[in-house]
């Protein structure tokens, strides 16, 4: 076969997940930086919020090119592989909390990455962007 | 004075600012990468939208930090001038159209750059952006 | 709200803190790297005293920067979390102490930081600058 | 003969310097970044002046460094060479005028580099630089 089907984000879902994760952000308290790309780790959609961390524009990205590439929540490397893995990336792969992979009808379509608060504040953004567009939620 | 007073472009207000980007983008039929940085060049919004080119999402950001740096549009810079700057800043000084400065109440607060499009059409969605927060032009 | 009120370090104020720290860190016989940064990370103000280690001309960039993104000094990270945010922020947050936020009527304006000496030298040294501005101090 | 007498610039003599540019600078009604490296291109002293353009940070650096290199004004490279040096360099000799070396004694110590103005401002600014510690001027 030389092609397969496939699935895309639109800018339209990237928008309606960063919205819900800026009004979750705002409940709960804790302005963040959200970055959401397509399966590629191309950005889709980003938002610093006021008062969030600026060094944490680049955390935020790092946590979503992480899950869209592992296909999988940021968190899971075993603590032995962490740094080899992360130098062999070129320092792109992060196992900090706070990113989520998006599946829509099973398949990965992209990623979310959360950063300027707690590792737990970080991922319960992450989650209500992935409940406004419907999407799976995949254990880390 | 160890301080003086200024202005900082809220999240909600680089959101309404991109929002009207996307509008004036579909209303002409073009995708584009659209970025709105603050007035320090750190990243406050973005968006790709469905079709633009992914080279251009990093074009689209070299464009409003060229902007807010320079408070004025990007493509005024002589072309004598232009590669010798582009690379004394370390690549990071644009003279591309579609980098427009943010000023409101005489302050410039941040710049926006779109990429994707022609020039003239980079540049028309950036000022639907501005006009959608009442924004002051600024001639190139 | 499209913006909100802020107020900004002047460079004045910058230099006033830049020979305060300079003046302290001759007095404990230190040569010191200092550099100090505005609220968004963009350098105003720096300086390597003679004798001081040319590494940490970096060093106390990176201090000053997460000291203005965090709002707090450096060096409160749970060490857990200090490697994963060092790879996650592109290797720019650092956690070595030595950056203090300086805030001015409540308001998170900039940060300086200091490196070439011990963790106590350098905070000391910090601390020197802060007060000659009338900065508030911010806990660890 | 195994070593060889040299003369370094102390970090006094690089803040008067830089004083003196920044009290031209004001003078002039132009803000300014200005950084003065040693004669191995280490940054000495750096101020970024209240309304200067942030992405002139950069420059004026690769202004100091690359007239502390070739010992020379930046601006004198042949046009047929600049691209291909500035490739060379990895991307941090630039032509682009407001560089000059500091020449003491017939040594040269270090450089200024000055941008945020026009070539003609920025390279007035440095030299009130170098008058002020009694430096030589070496033609372009």
């Amino acid at each position: 076969m030389t092609t397969k089907p496939s699935l895309k984000l639109t800018h339209e879902g990237a928008l309606t997940a960063l919205n819900a994760a800026i009004a979750k952000a705002q409940e709960i308290g804790v302005p963040q930086n959200i970055t959401i790309v397509d399966d590629g780790g191309n950005m889709l959609a980003f938002v610093r919020m006021d008062g969030a961390k600026f060094l944490s524009i680049e955390t935020s990205k790092s946590k979503a090119l992480s899950a869209a590439s592992h296909r999988m929540p940021t968190g899971g490397i075993p603590a032995a592989m962490e740094m080899k893995l992360a130098i062999a990336s070129g320092g792109r792969l992060t196992n900090a909390e706070g990113g989520l992979p998006i599946f829509i009808e099973g398949v990965c379509v992209g990623a979310i990455g959360v950063g300027s608060g707690t590792s737990a504040q970080d991922v319960e953004v992450a989650k209500a962007a992935l409940e406004a567009i419907g999407a799976q939620e995949k254990g880390a």
